[in-house]
Parts: structure tokens; sequence; C-alpha cells
């Protein structure tokens, strides 16, 4: 099979189905796209890579939705509208059911956002897929890094700690296996492998909200992204921070580095004015996610962890001895 | 060195240094572009492999400048005008020399066409690179596959074959080393390392050649994609073929071979109406890039070459003996 057999077969759809945003889809040396009249383009481009970003004998249609979901979280921490994406492909082989499964996976996700695969690129090499994502959103509405300001409430979607632990589970980790429940990994597979990009949410979001980032890192770490950028920083209140039954069941040491450092969550983090909660509670139920106020920021800078008391306790390290070797692979997206 | 401070040393400029068309660039969730208004959007992703698209002793410069060049082609048959790019890289290790060198090559380009770099991703993995490129070109102006018509003149910018004779000499192959001049590598290799893309050829041509493609897999296979595209046939008049005075000392087969099969010639192959000649050559000489009318559209499927006569010959096969281990690696770009 070819390229452009290959292309045909798994990756090519008749033009009638592509939007009327899409002047002109694959087979072309470019795409042309038909942006709305004023809006802004957002693009972000993501690689993942076997061995890195997953494991070798991962489902490949869990592979094709979360390569294009992770893209997708980017649009959504911009409070952008999905517009199309390009797919750049490095294969060992052309294997048909390999193929089939990931743009089997790639392609459900890909139309349940109403965003077209409009070009790209496949050539032999060690397996890796580069997916750039474009999305629109109106001028001055985007969710930058840099917006936080000090005052604001700090929100965040769904909760944090369940792909690391799946994570942990799928590598066979002591701490992971020792407190989890039998089938655990069966039922949390999902949060690592088919992430939910939280795109209504970031559009609900959009001229609202001052600040969001999507979680891919860990909560800790992203935020301090939106922390440095904005010139601000931020206290979290730990008894607010959404804790999933699996997680209950860990050591206190283990479940807060799930919670704050776990990564591959694609939740939103995100901070608005308090004037501004009850719209923001609305935008929440207008897009069916869940949210919780976690804490605020503040003037001073740093990261700041609160007990149920209101006293400041010590955030704990990115990796102490159980997570040397754990930091590497997988689990942190680039 | 970590992805942020690699990415910061070596691939963040001023944020002063961006275009107005650029409202954000590296450092968010996605980079936002503001569209001049009208103007449709050109996208296109090529990814680049170590083995296959590179040598891995390749000199990163140059693999910086090529990386970024091959997808600038692609907007420049597409008659676009580039807007920005974003960079997805996989790095076995972090090397300064190697990155220092890299971002030089691939800055320099982009800043000779004020193309700048507005996001993308690193992660640690096989040496792969995958640029996203974006353009702007006016509705109905671009230069598609689909556009050419029966009776149009058929047209290519610069010559083809330099860059394949560079690629053999490289390899050592035995019939380019025979039939080349002592230092023709050092004279050649920046055809196969250095391309150059044709964007003023391009933008001058947008909305007046009817179908352009960018010559990356050989001008024989590039001109089928446009034949099929468009439902039409073409004639090529050997004896208007530019040849390179080290091609002239090929043998026949081998200089053919070179001449219509090469790749990585990254020129443009456009068409257009008889009655636009002079227009076509004001749109040369305006753009400074030599060009030459190669043959003629017919509505009779299929390619051929005529001699000096008008008589057709057989078109040489894309892989005789001698190349049919050469056609694998590095020639092809996929």
């Amino acid at each position: 099979m070819g390229e452009f057999e290959l292309i045909r077969r798994y990756f090519q759809r008749p033009a009638a189905a592509l939007p009327a945003a899409v002047a002109l889809g694959i087979g072309d040396d470019c795409a042309l796209l038909r942006p709305a009249p004023g809006w802004q383009l957002a693009i972000s481009s993501d690689m993942l890579v076997e061995g890195r970003h997953f494991f070798a004998d991962v489902d490949p249609a869990a592979l094709g939705h979360k390569a294009l979901a992770v893209n997708l979280s980017d649009l959504a921490a911009m409070g952008a509208r999905p517009l199309g994406f390009t797919l750049a492909l490095a294969l060992p082989a052309a294997e048909e059911a390999w193929l089939g499964a990931f743009s089997h996976g790639l392609f459900a996700l890909a139309d349940a956002h109403a965003c077209p695969l409009i070009g790209g690129d496949t050539t032999r090499g060690p397996l890796n897929i580069c997916i750039t994502v474009l999305g629109e959103v109106w001028p001055g509405r985007a969710l930058r890094r840099d917006a936080a300001r000090a005052g604001d409430d700090l929100y965040l979607s769904g909760g944090t700690g369940l792909a690391r632990l799946a994570l942990e589970l799928l590598r066979g980790t002591d701490w992971a296996c020792q407190h989890s429940a039998p089938g655990a990994l069966a039922r949390l597979r999902a949060r690592l492998e088919r992430p939910a990009p939280r795109l209504a949410l970031g559009q609900a979001l959009a001229g609202l909200a001052h600040a969001a980032i999507d979680l891919s890192d860990g909560l800790a770490g992203d935020l301090g992204h939106v922390l440095r950028a904005s010139g601000v920083g931020a206290e979290i209140e730990l008894n607010q921070l959404p804790v999933a039954t699996e997680l209950l069941a860990l050591p206190l040491p283990q479940r807060l580095e799930c919670l704050l450092h776990g990564g591959d969550d694609y939740e939103l983090l995100f901070c608005a004015a308090p004037a501004d909660a009850a719209a923001v509670a609305a935008a929440a139920q207008t897009s069916q996610t869940p949210i919780r106020r976690i804490g605020r920021i503040g003037s001073a800078p740093g990261l700041r962890l609160l007990d149920a008391a209101g006293r400041a306790i010590a955030l704990p390290g990115r990796s102490f001895d159980h997570f040397a070797a754990a930091a590497a692979p997988a689990a942190a997206a680039a």
C-alpha cells in the first residue's frame, strides 16, 4: 500500500462532508480555510511519540482519540471553536488493522466536535503523530495565560489525578496496585487514554474568565505557567480539590502527587473575577461541565496550599523517591 | 536543559519582532493570528524523518532551512503569502551545538520570508521535524491542482535534476561519480540541502496561472497529480526542458531519470492560458525567477514526451535496474 492509497483509504473523506469553513481539504499542496470575518485564528501543534506519550501496545483507536484530544484541549483552554486539523504521521509499517482502528478513533472525536481533517503528511519512520489544530475565537475573548488578576477566584473543571493513577496501575507500580480495588485499571484506563477535551466549557468561558490553561503536566506545574505569565501568585484550598474515591484510598503523599502533579488530566484550570461567579456557574451549567472553585489568585508570587483551617502547608515536591523513575515516560506530555 | 529552557534559548524571540498579523506567539496554549479581512487561509504540514528525508550527518543548519523550505514551497505552489509556522520537534537529546545551528538555519529562511515561528512542541524521541505553515491567499486566486485546462501552456521554474544528482554523489553512486567533475558535490550539495521556495513567483502567478504544484517527488510524478486532479493530459517537449551542464555529462537514461524523476527540486510546475503568456513572463520578471515553457496541456489523458521533431518517445520508467535500490530513502519527500 503506497502513501496515496493509504491516505485515500483511511484518511480522505468525501468533500461534501466538509463544513463551509473548509474551502479545500486533503489532496492539494495546501488546504484552504475561510475564516469567519473578524474572528482570530487559534493554532496549536502537539507531537506524540511512542514510549514517551503512549505505550507501544496502546489500543490504536484510543491513540487516535488522544492525539486529537490533547490538541482540542489546547483550543478549549483558549476558548476557541474548532475549525479543522492537519495530521502528520510517521509509521514503521502500513498495518491495515492499526490504521483502521487509529483513524476510527481519530474521526469519532473529530466528528463529535465538527473538526475535520483538512491535510497532512504520511511517511515511514519511528511511530510519531503530529497534529496541528486550528480554531477561531473572537478578538479580546481568548483565554490567555497572562490574564490572571489578584483577587480572581481559581476554578478547576472535573478533577485531577485519575489519569496518573491509571498510568501507575498500567505500569504495575506497587503503591497504586496495593491500594486499588480489583478492576480499577479497567475502570480508570479511559481517563488516561481517552481524555475528553473541555471545548464547550472553554467557549462558554471565552470573554468571561480571565486566564485559563489545560492541565497536561499536572495542576501545580501548569498553574505555575499561568502565575508566571500573569505576574501573580495563588492559594489552593486543599479541601476544595475534588478527590475521586479511588484517590481517597491512596496514602496521602501519593494522593497529593496524583492530584497536584498527576499529568494527562486535560481539565481546564481558569480564574475569573468574584463578581462573575454566577456567570461562571451558568457557563458550567450551559456546557454541562462540573467545575469547582479551588482557591484564589493573589498578588504575592508563588503557589501556596492551604489546609481546612486556612493554614499554609508545604507543597509536596514533584518527585520524591517513589517517583524518581516514574517521572520520565508517558506521564508528561511535552 | 529542560523543555522550556530549550524553547526559550533557541526558539523564542521578542514579541516585538512579530508582525501585526500575529496577535499572540509562543508560550500560550495556542498562538493567535489575525487573518486579513476577506483572505483565505492556506495550511500545509510536512514531516521530515532521519534516514528517509535526510541523512543522520546532515548539517543541522541546512536541515533547519530545508524543513521550513519544503513547507514554504507548498505555500508557493498555492500562490499564498506566508503568515507563520509551528514547529514540532522530537529530539534524541538536547545538544546545544545542534540546536543552535538548526535554529539558525530555520530562522534565516523564516526571516527572509517574514514568516515567524508562532508555536509548537518539543519532546524527546527519534529525530523528527514536523512543520505546519500558514499563509493567506485571496479567494479564487489560489493555484489548485485541479484547475489545468486543455490548451494551457505548461511551465517550469528553474530546472530539475541537480538535487537528485547531488543525492547520488553523496551516496557515492557509480554513474554519478564517474560522470561528474571533481568538486561537483561541493557545488551541487546546496541544491539538495537548501532548496529556495519559489514564493515570489507563486504569489505573482496567483489568479493568473490555472494550476500549479511544487516538485518534491519528481517532475513526471508530480505533474501526474495535476493531470489526474484536472482530468487532462500533457505533452512535454524534451528539448525545452532546462538541462544543467552537470546533467548533460550524464548518460541519457540517468539524465532523464534526474530530469523527470529526480525529486527534491522544489521548483514550481504550472500552467496558464496561451493568451496570458505575456502576463506570465511579466510575473517571472517581477519575481526575478527564471521560467521556461516546457509543453502543453491536452484533453487526452496521460503524459507524453515529444522529441525535437515532435515525435512521441517512451517515458522512462521511474526505476530501472540502477535505481531499484536508490529509489528508497532520502530522495522522495513523503
